[in-house]
């Protein structure tokens, strides 16, 4: 069996020291890696990398052709409804583009989206079931017929 | 600015209930939310969430149409090249397609890739430069610049 974690979540970008500077401009801090080729932050464990499209696709040998959705989408959940909204205004000030007002949803909550300069779909939530622990991760109920 | 943590990572599937038998069988154990419509399963910390992806789209406000390299990938990163090979063989044998076998890279690492049933990427990577740390995420240098 493979262990349950996410190493690193690479984002194949056209132009990485663009996107860095984005994602520098949202509060990320880049590591010491002296690279301009390649990009990582440590988001909280898990390793956010940014890297050409090209070199990606030629790295898991397939094609770098390729548009629309992407149907994937990676999210930063907040305390509260008001952070959302400042979060996503936050985000488009620094250059993402909203593609999804913050609006109340179907499960409770209330979310949002914006793509980074390559598209890329980031959520911006607020859960009112599932609250973040300290470490600032989503405390997940166990599963159905562990003790 | 933005907390930097990614508080989940969602696929958009075709059929959230195969997707959810596939990543089980790789050892994934979901949670109890009962829902057939959407799985969670945490990865150490980050939740990775399936879902429909015509829903997906509608909740991020875009269309659901595309095709092609999605230009994301997510890595499970491993302690030895032999785990890599066990790791890929082992998703092999559940399912999972192979992309890419495992090889040197020019980086030092070694690494191939398997695509999930919906051909969502998946790295598995052992890289001698950043080892594992005691909770099993990589440990990036610190920024350039910081003390």
């Amino acid at each position: 069996m493979l262990p349950a974690r996410v190493n690193m979540i690479t984002l194949g970008v056209d132009d990485v020291a663009k996107s860095r500077a984005f994602y520098e401009r949202l509060g990320f801090v880049a590591s010491g890696f002296p690279s301009e080729e390649v990009t990582f932050f440590d988001m909280n464990g898990t390793i956010l990398g940014l890297y050409g499209r090209e070199p990606l696709a030629e790295d898991a040998g397939v094609g770098a052709a390729g548009d629309g959705f992407r149907a994937v989408s990676l999210a930063i959940n907040l305390e509260t409804k008001a952070a959302v909204d400042e979060a996503l205004a936050f985000a488009e000030s620094c250059g993402g583009r909203i593609i999804q007002p913050a609006r109340e949803v179907f499960w409770g909550g209330y979310s949002g989206y914006f793509a980074d300069p390559d598209g890329h779909l980031w959520e911006i939530a607020y859960n009112p079931i599932t609250t973040l622990n300290e470490n600032g991760g989503l405390t997940l109920p166990p599963p159905v017929g562990s003790s």
